[in-house]
């Protein structure tokens, strides 16, 4: 059988361990051509592939459920879920998601693009299955680095508790996050994999004392009573942290060798109460340059499968708000050495990478745990530091109460720079970067902006490291617009105020952040119309610029806002708070996000399929308003009697 | 010395065991006195006394920090820090706050209302400290509860990863949370405290060694190998979770013995890297019936000392919210057997303790552990069941990503009903439920409500559990309004559609959950100045009622909306944001939280002091809109030109 004959992973049972070797070169092939064609994640997928084939030989998907942690690490389970044809379509629009997705496949038992959720969605499956009296194996597959999330830890609590409630937790464990793991956990599972004096020890104590050469046959009375002590003594010693929580530790095996999993993942099946199988995989496994560069090789764009280098881009791009961010924040912690940098095992994807090769005393990677993040920072901040936290706007959802209860409501001086705030593209609904401009509306003490471009992303960096409460900074996925950038010296802005690019009297854009440059094309659009826009690049969402916005909404009497962000008390419905608040009641067009979910596709289709392009933006404009603009309601900009 | 005298920590320096006993009797004499009094927490505070004193006898509090996780185990701390005298004024207006702030004393190094933050600031302090080249101590000290929140479990395993990083730990473990503790690492840590022949292995395993009978004097050489692999085997065993995850484990010891406190804290202090050092603490210590029901002595409003028990309430009041919510679950779980109750450690103050009694089978409490409560009750909903999860609204931000990421995206079944929404009075700032109605405005799928009295309650919670998608419910602290209840039979309510309380031209008064009241209140005061109010109630903020609305604002053209709970983004912005989308332009003014932080007080005096009493309220209407109101901008009603 080859692998595009899989249309259900049950048609692996019979196969022998040679016929899945032969099935784990064809996952293995068709990941790297669809990944080395269409980019996506690379190492997570190949690290996984003897277990996905040897897990699911011991299960019977039609009623058995499996919880990939990350669906990332899922695409081998794609492949044999059903997905095989499709498969070239990967993270592109309408075509096979990146994670996983339960509306894509009955298989994907728990969608999962954020990290450390699967422990706690697999044991909620296993409570309800016993509550209803079922009878079907609850597994959740976690990856190291992932296991270190604090919700990972506290479903492994959880479970340990339960000794009569079955589950089985496989531990994936490539010795890597997207960058190297950070923490006691990771040192604690290297140094299993790495002991085989250890190991010897695993499984049955039993057994493992007898092999001590002295303990052999008939004991005296005093090394009998030792024997005992030394079971008590020696069975927790390999996965003692596991043990001591409740769980039956198995480990660690081999995971590239399918048939001594197949044996180990039946025996953990058979295991009362909840049991973690610790096995060790290569990320990147089969294919050299992703074993040998392991966070390189995490995820790709496109590139050339015999060299493993990525295609040259087309044309030159201008360097991404990221990479400005981190060059920017080298220059200020080379200024001052009590600015720090901080970041939840994403020092690649957030440009702090920089500060950790120039200036690595400043920089603090903690791992997948961004509510321990903001609070240490907070920490740092009550002690003199001036800490940075960079984080993705969707993985500082992780982290909410910390920002109002550990740095908000204490009023503490951290920075946050918020990577792929707005819409993100391939990664999808779980990573879009779409809530943060609602969730810090009412964070109290915040002050809240987003750069224009990355020039400003350098004059903001600067006012929030100078600022004596806590600010938050949004930029989005990808390049800059190409301007010019400071080498040092960097302005600080006025906290609160906004600028007027360009004046008119036949509408008010007010724009925020990413969304200030397509707003000047839109009203480089309407002015072909014969339509003149003012365009306000607010700087803050918090405080607003009332005293530059409000006048002029005022004197134009239409307003238009525009946001890469929900609508649903965001940037836009902030502006109309405020006009409403001061009687102004002019028409207003809020242009963002609706309440829909974003879609994985490329960022311009994205953007498209919302109505967020310069032409369609000038279209919804004339549509709302009218060509010419009609006039709006006379008494509109004079303000109510009050 | 008499504790009155004491005005800085330091002067504790001097004094002996018996004097420091002796302040031990005042402080819990002090203690007692004021909580009986008043009211606040108990037993958390009585079960540290010594372990407070025998802390500051090794440190100097002019330079070394302490952070207390959840600040109401500080109340010793509290009363040799400078408050002794103003203690009777513990959590009311403008007194001593009942938790860490802070603004209020120089001694207070880190706020904390919320559990499990204090070792991620410890560390964050202690690490701006070595980056400073300082030198002072860095102290976090945790419950045994608070220690299964997985930020804190976040925080053990980056700092146990840095063994150059001095911090101390001390786990003040009085084996439980607000209720007995659940997870693994709380029976772990039981088996240590209660397993005297696993006591003497700890510290010194060679010393422990010398002491099994046979392997005195000179040892054949297999023994003497035997003896090596016993120290490796036998070292980890106590606190081997600890010392495997890089800590250095000391204890258990009693944390009623000052002496031998003083003398362990010395110990840690002089180690090297992370220590942990673990204190066996019990609850309510002092007090017989604090100590004999630590889950009622928790925390307590005013009691008798002499009998314990609480004085009877002036008159009868209808009874909470909280405990509707919990009968009315109890009746649903007895009907349907796959609905289930879910808390975080909070069974009695969310009513859930009802449905622990009646069925303990549909009952989980998964202690300090919201992340983790959320998305198991995501995977639940997946395999069938109709978990309800119970809690507060200011704990809810914990789990902020699980309610996108895990409910919302997925789009799965789960009710959450966030008890002590809006002001909850002497808790203070961190305990205020003021900001979920903004967090909750673009979390997708989700359908959200607040009822306008207990009744209602009960119709919204059986809405919610019938519905096919995730509901929040959100419901004040304290007493209903007294209406009748139903006993079964809950009508479920239509969602989407308010209803129209009472009609009127003058105004439109749009209110949502516990503002309901106080708006038809405010509506009568009204009418005594003869203006006719109509008054809505919202129900759903998600999704608003527009069709009710719209008509009725455009039609009266003056609308008032009222919430408890932040005004930015909030309810009012979301009637504001409609408003605009539909060009129903008219004056509207918001009602609610401004951007302030709420101090503790009672919630009739936060009430007042928002200005959000019906009164105040009437007041600000007619500041705002005139006595008669006058009619407002003549065109404000109809829509603007499209």
């Amino acid at each position: 059988m080859h692998l595009s004959e899989l249309s259900h992973p049950n048609q692996l049972h019979g196969l022998s361990t040679a016929e899945l070797e032969a099935i784990a070169r064809q996952i293995r092939e068709r990941h790297l051509e669809v990944v080395s064609t269409s980019g996506g994640h690379l190492g997570p997928g190949l690290g996984v592939v003897e277990l996905t084939l040897a897990l699911y030989q011991t299960l019977d998907l039609d009623h058995d459920k499996v919880v990939w942690d990350v669906g990332h690490q899922a695409y081998p389970h794609k492949l044999i879920t059903g997905r095989y044809k499709d498969f070239d379509s990967l993270r592109q629009k309408n075509g096979v998601a990146g994670y996983l997705k339960r509306s894509e496949s009955r298989f994907d038992h728990f969608g999962a693009g954020h990290a450390s959720t699967s422990i706690s969605a697999a044991l909620g499956m296993a409570l309800a299955r016993d509550r209803r009296g079922e009878d079907f194996k609850c597994v959740a597959v976690i990856g190291d680095g992932a296991l270190t999330g604090g919700m990972a830890l506290e479903a492994i609590n959880h479970a340990g508790h339960l000794p009569k409630t079955k589950l089985v937790v496989v531990l994936n464990d490539n010795d890597m996050s997207i960058s190297p793991p950070v923490g006691a956990l990771s040192t604690y599972l290297n140094r299993m994999r790495l002991s085989p004096p250890l190991q010897f020890l695993q499984g049955n104590a039993e057994e493992a004392i007898k092999h001590l050469p002295f303990l052999h046959g008939e004991l005296p009375n005093e090394l009998k009573t030792l024997k005992e002590s030394m079971k008590r003594l020696a069975v927790p010693k390999v996965g003692a942290v596991f043990e001591e929580l409740g769980f039956t530790y198995i480990g660690p095996i081999d995971g590239h060798d399918i048939a001594g999993m197949v044996r180990t993942f039946e025996q953990a099946h058979r295991t009362e109460g909840p049991v973690l199988v610790h096995v060790a995989t290569t990320k990147g496994k089969g294919y050299a340059y992703a074993e040998a560069d392991q966070v390189g090789y995490h995820a790709q764009s496109a590139f050339d499968l015999a060299t493993g280098k990525a295609y040259p881009s087309s044309k030159p791009k201008p360097p991404s708000y990221s990479k400005v961010f981190g060059q920017t924040l080298v220059k200020l912690c080379e200024q001052d050495p009590t600015v720090v940098g901080i970041t939840a095992a994403m020092a690649t994807g957030t440009g702090l990478d920089l500060l950790e090769k120039a200036f690595p005393a400043q920089y603090f990677d903690v791992g997948i745990a961004e509510q321990h993040a903001v609070t240490m920072a907070a920490g740092m901040a009550c002690e003199g530091l001036k800490p940075v936290v960079a984080v993705y706007s969707t993985f500082l959802q992780r982290a909410y109460d910390q920002l109002i209860h550990d740095v908000g409501i204490q009023n503490l001086p951290v920075t946050f720079v918020l990577d792929r705030a707005g819409i993100v593209g391939a990664d999808g609904p779980t990573h879009q970067g779409q809530y943060d401009i609602s969730y810090f509306r009412a964070v109290p003490n915040f002050t809240v902006m987003a750069p224009k471009d990355e020039a400003e992303l350098q004059r903001m960096l600067v006012t929030s490291i100078h600022h004596s409460g806590p600010c938050a900074l949004r930029i989005p996925r990808g390049e800059g617009e190409g301007v010019p950038l400071a080498e040092e010296g960097f302005e600080p802005l006025e906290i609160g105020r906004g600028e007027l690019l360009t004046d008119g009297d036949d509408l008010l854009i007010v724009a925020y952040g990413a969304m200030v440059a397509p707003a000047m094309a839109t009203a480089g659009l309407l002015q072909e119309k014969g339509l003149r826009a003012a365009v306000i690049n607010a700087r803050f969402l918090r405080p607003l610029d009332e005293v530059l916005i409000l006048p002029m909404a005022q004197r134009i009497g239409k307003v238009v806002t525009m946001e890469e962000g929900s609508l649903a008390g965001g940037f836009g419905a902030a502006v109309v708070e405020t006009l409403s608040d001061h009687d102004v009641l002019v028409p207003v067009l809020r242009i963002g996000i609706p309440d829909v979910l974003v879609d994985h596709a490329s960022p311009e289709q994205s953007k498209h399929s919302l109505g967020l392009t310069p032409p369609q933006m000038a279209e919804r404009i004339i549509t709302r308003f009218g060509v010419p603009l009609q006039s709006s309601l006379p008494a509109a900009a004079a303000p109510v009697a009050v």
